[in-house]
C-alpha cells in the first residue's frame, strides 16, 4: 500500500534506467499524457451515463442540475484537452519512437488538442448548456407540433454551433461544415459526399418506383403484443446476436440508442405504434451498435485509440446487422420459431409464414419518417437533411426557413406534402435539437460501408446463410470483431474500410444489395 | 445570446458600480468563490447519480470503469475546494459584509477548503478506488460468509480512511474519530456521544426485557405479495406522504437508501425475506430522508448552505417519519384500507386487524439485523458498531479482531451467538466496505433528535393524530418543512435542534416515547 503525507501531493517518480535523458524524458511525457488523457475518458464514461440517465430514467425535475452538470464535465474535459500543458507533453510525446498504437494514440490525442484549443471553453459549456435545454423543450413540443417556440432555442444553439464550427475551420483550414462532419467521422467532407449522394439521388427514384410495383401486399400481424413479451423476446435476440448482458443493459427511451461505454453498454428501444417488428429491429440496430463498443480492444480503455472509429463505422455495424444480416429469409429461419414461441402463435397463421414475414420486413414506402423508413428510401430522407444542414451551415438558408426546405424537399424527393406537418417533419429527429449537425451523412455512409463489408465477408466465409439460419451467430460477429471491433481507433473509418474491403468508400455493393433484394428477386 | 471569440476564453468582466474598490474587490471575490463552488456542486450531483446507477442499474462488467469515474470526479472536486485559488477567493470575500446565508455559506465553504486542503489528493481518489472495490467485493462475498477474502480490501479502505482522519484531525486540532465524525455531522464528537450512549446502555436492556414480557402474539401476515402490488402501495404511500415523483424515483437495490439530489431525489427499496411491512417501512423511511431533501431551499441548490444539515439532523427526517409517525394507530387508520384494497384482503381478515399490524409494528426482538431491528433494540446495535469504530480509530484494535469483538458484543447487548454468522454479523453493513467510519453514530442521535422534534410539534399542533389518520400529511410535513427543510445548513445541526425544540440533544424524549409506546400501553 502506498502511503501519504497529509497536505502534500505524491509525485510519480521515475525510477533511475538506462536510457538516455531524452528518451526518458520522452517516454516519461507519452506516459504522463496518457494519464492525463485517462482523466479525460472518465469524465466521457461519467457523461455518458449521465446522458443515458438522462433519456432512460431522470424525472423531469432533474433536468435543470442534470443540464449543468453535464456542461461542467463538458468544460472540464475541453480545459484538460486544451491546457498548454497537454500541449507541452505532446510535443515531448513526438520525441520517443512509439508503436504503431501509441503512435496512433498520439495522433488522436494532438488532434483533440488541436480542436480543443480551438474552440473556447466558454462557448463549449454554453453548447452543452443549449442542447440539454433546447433537447428537453422539444421533447415536448414535438407532440404539439410546437415549432413556434422551440425555434428561439434552435437558433441559438445553431449559431453556437456554427460559432464552434469557424473556430475549428479556422484551426484546420477546412470548410466550417466540413470541421463538423470531421467530428463525427474523420476524413469525411462535402467532397466525398456530393458525387456518392448525387449517385444515389440519381439511381433511386426510379429503383424505388420499381420496387413498389413489384411488391405484393403485406397480411399484417394485426394485434397488439404483450410489451413485457416483446422485451423478453428483444433480450433473447440479442443474447443470439451476442450481446453481453454481464456489460450492458437494454431498456426504453424516447428514441432508441446505444450509449455507456464499452464494459457498461446501454442501449435502448422503443415500442412502436405499428407491430412489434419495428420494435425488434430498432432494437438488432442497436444491438450492432452494441457489439462493435463491447468488442473494442480491452487493453485500450482508457484512451482515445481504444474507442471507435467515427459514426460511419459505427453506422456500419448497426446497419450491417439490421439491414444485411437481419432483414433476410436466413434470419427469419432463425427468428420465426422464437418469435412463435414467444407469442403463443400458431405454425400454420398464413400472416407469420416465412415468406410474409420476409415480406413485412422488406416493405418499402415513401414515407415520412427516417428512422421508419426501409433501406432503399432512407438514402433520400439523409440526402434532404444533409443539403438543409450544408445550407444553414454555408449561411445561404437560415433556421426558420427550415420548414418550408423540408416540405420541398420530401415533396420533391419522395413525393409527399408534408406541410403543418412538423411532429414527422424538421421536428421529427433529435439531432439538430441536441446540436449535432454533420452527422446525418454518417447513416447513408455507413449503409454503403455495410454493403461493402458484407461483400467482403461472403469472399471471406461460405456459410454465412447456413449460420445465420441457425442463429451461429458468432460466425459471423467473430469476423466482424477479428478485422473491425478489436481494431479500435487505429486507423481512420476510411482506411478500415479499404484494408476489410479493397475498395474506398462506394455506392456500388449497395446498388447491387438494393436491386438483388428489391428487385430481382420479386 | 453572448458572441465567443475563437480561442479566446471570455472574461466575466465587472459593470463599474459606486461601491469602493474593496468593496468592488470583495463582491467579486465571493461572487467568484460561488462560481467555483458552483462547479463542485455540478460533480457532487454527477457523483451522486453515477453512485445511484451503481447499485440499481449498472451491470457487473461497467464496474471498474465506474470506480475509475467517480474516483476522478472525487479527486477534481477535492482540488477545486483544495486550491490556493479557492483559498484566496475566501480570504478576500471574508472582508465582504454578507447576508446570514451568504455568511453561513463562506463558512461552509472555508470549512470544506480546510479539510479538502488537509487531505492530498492522491489520497482522495485512492479511497474512491479502495471504496468501490471493496463495495463491489463485499456485495459477493456477504452471502457466502466469505470474511477472508473482502478482509484485505477492507484493511487497504481502513488504512487509508485512517490516514485522511490524521490529516483532517492535525489541521483541525481533534482527535482523528471525532475528525470522521465531524464529517457526517458537524459539531458531533466522542464528547457528546459517550455520556448519551452510557445513559442508553444503562436504560435499555431493561426496558427491552420488560417489553418482551408484554408483548402479545402477533399473528403473521402469512402469504406472500405480489412484487408489483407491493410498488404501486409503496409508491402510492409515499405519494401520500408528499414524496414529488416529477422530482424523484423508487427503485429496488440490494439496500435501501436516499440518494440524487433535491430535484431528483432517488431513493431506493428492496423486498424482504419476511413479510411487506418490512419493504413498505423501509420505504417510509427513504421518503422520510426523501422529503427533507426535496424540501431544501431552492434559492440555494447549488451552494453549500442548500445541502442538509449533517446525518444526524437527516436521519432524524428518516426517523422521524417512519417511527414517530408510521408505526402508529393513527397511520395504520389511513394505511390499512389502502393495504387491504391493494392486495383484495378481506376487512374481517384478524390478521389485518388494526390491533394485529399495530403489533407487528411495534414487535421488540434481540435480533441480529441493524437494519431490520425495532426501535429499542436499535440503539444497541449503534452502540456495538460505535465502540468497535472508536476502538480502531483509537489503535486499540484491528480489522482482524472485529469479528470476535462483534460476537462479544452481540452477546454482552442483546444475548445472541453469532459466531461464524459473519453475513448477518460484521459483514452485515455496507457502511464500513464503502469506508464509512463515524456515520453509525448519527443513526442513534437521529433517533433521539426526531422524539424531541416530535415533542414540539405536539406543543404546535393540536391535531396530528386526526390529520394522519385521514391521510392528511401536509399538516406535518409542512411544519417540518418550515421549520427544518427549508433551512438548509443555515445553521449546524444541534443549533436546528435547539432552534426548534428549545433544547439540547438529549435522551429524555426518546426514553419517554419507547416508555408509552412499548411499556405503558400494552
Amino acid at each position: 500500500m502506498r502511503t501519504f503525507d497529509c497536505g502534500e501531493t505524491i509525485l510519480h517518480t521515475l525510477q533511475p534506467t538506462p536510457f538516455s535523458m531524452v528518451a526518458v524524458r520522452a517516454l516519461m511525457s507519452y506516459a504522463r499524457l496518457t494519464d492525463r488523457v485517462k482523466t479525460r475518458e472518465d469524465l466521457k464514461n461519467a457523461s455518458a451515463i449521465l446522458s443515458w440517465d438522462d433519456a432512460v430514467m431522470m424525472p423531469p425535475g432533474g433536468s435543470d442540475a442534470r443540464a449543468e452538470s453535464l456542461a461542467t464535465l463538458a468544460s472540464l474535459s475541453h480545459e484538460f484537452l486544451a491546457a498548454p500543458e497537454t500541449g507541452e507533453l505532446i510535443e515531448a510525446a513526438r520525441e520517443e519512437s512509439l508503436d504503431p498504437w501509441d503512435s496512433a494514440n498520439l495522433q488522436h490525442i494532438s488532434r483533440s488538442h488541436r480542436r480543443a484549443k480551438a474552440v473556447p471553453s466558454d462557448l463549449v459549456s454554453a453548447i452543452s448548456r443549449a442542447r440539454s435545454k433546447c433537447e428537453q423543450l422539444w421533447r415536448d413540443a414535438r407532440g404539439r407540433h410546437d415549432w413556434k417556440s422551440v425555434r428561439p432555442l434552435l437558433e441559438t444553439l445553431f449559431d453556437l454551433t456554427r460559432k464552434k464550427a469557424d473556430c475549428l475551420a479556422e484551426s484546420a483550414g477546412v470548410e466550417p461544415y466540413d470541421a463538423l462532419i470531421d467530428t463525427y467521422e474523420s476524413g469525411v467532407t462535402q467532397a466525398l459526399i456530393d458525387p456518392l449522394f448525387a449517385k444515389l439521388k440519381g439511381a433511386l427514384p426510379s429503383m424505388i418506383d420499381d420496387a413498389l410495383a413489384r411488391q405484393r401486399r403485406v397480411i399484417p400481424l394485426g394485434e397488439r403484443f404483450d410489451e413485457s413479451k416483446q422485451l423478453v423476446l428483444a433480450r433473447e435476440i440479442m443474447r443470439g446476436l451476442g450481446f453481453d448482458f454481464d456489460r450492458g443493459r437494454l431498456d426504453l427511451s424516447h428514441h432508441p440508442f446505444c450509449g455507456g461505454l464499452p464494459d457498461d453498454t446501454r442501449i435502448t428501444t422503443r415500442f412502436g405504434e405499428g407491430d412489434f417488428l419495428q420494435m425488434l429491429f430498432a432494437t438488432i440496430h442497436e444491438t450492432g451498435h452494441a457489439l462493435y463498443q463491447q468488442g473494442l480492444p480491452k487493453a485500450w480503455r482508457s484512451q482515445p485509440v481504444g474507442a471507435p472509429c467515427g459514426q460511419m463505422l459505427h453506422e456500419s455495424q448497426s446497419l450491417f446487422m439490421e439491414m444485411q444480416v437481419a432483414r433476410s429469409r436466413p434470419f427469419l429461419e432463425y427468428a420465426r420459431p422464437v418469435m412463435l414461441e414467444s407469442f403463443g402463435i400458431e405454425e400454420s397463421d398464413p400472416a407469420w409464414s416465412l415468406d410474409n414475414l420476409l415480406a413485412a420486413l422488406t416493405w418499402v414506402e415513401k414515407g415520412r419518417i427516417r428512422v421508419e423508413a426501409d433501406e432503399m428510401t432512407y438514402p433520400l430522407h439523409v440526402v434532404l437533411r444533409y443539403e438543409i444542414e450544408r445550407e444553414l451551415m454555408n449561411e445561404r438558408m437560415r433556421i426558420s426557413d427550415v420548414p418550408d426546405a423540408w416540405n420541398e424537399s420530401m415533396d420533391r424527393y419522395l413525393g409527399l406534402d408534408t406541410r403543418g406537418d412538423f411532429k414527422d417533419g424538421c421536428m421529427q429527429d433529435v439531432h439538430w435539437y441536441s446540436g449535432v449537425f454533420g452527422y446525418f451523412p454518417c447513416y447513408t455512409l455507413g449503409a454503403l460501408a455495410a454493403a461493402q463489408f458484407m461483400r467482403a465477408m461472403r469472399n471471406d466465409l461460405s456459410d454465412i446463410a447456413e449460420n445465420v439460419g441457425t442463429g451461429n451467430f458468432s460466425y459471423i460477429t467473430d469476423w466482424l470483431r477479428t478485422n473491425i471491433h478489436s481494431w479500435g481507433c487505429v486507423e481512420p473509418g476510411l482506411e478500415v474500410l479499404e484494408r476489410v474491403t479493397g475498395d474506398p468508400l462506394d455506392e456500388t455493393a449497395f446498388l447491387v444489395h438494393l436491386q438483388s433484394r428489391y428487385l430481382a428477386g420479386r
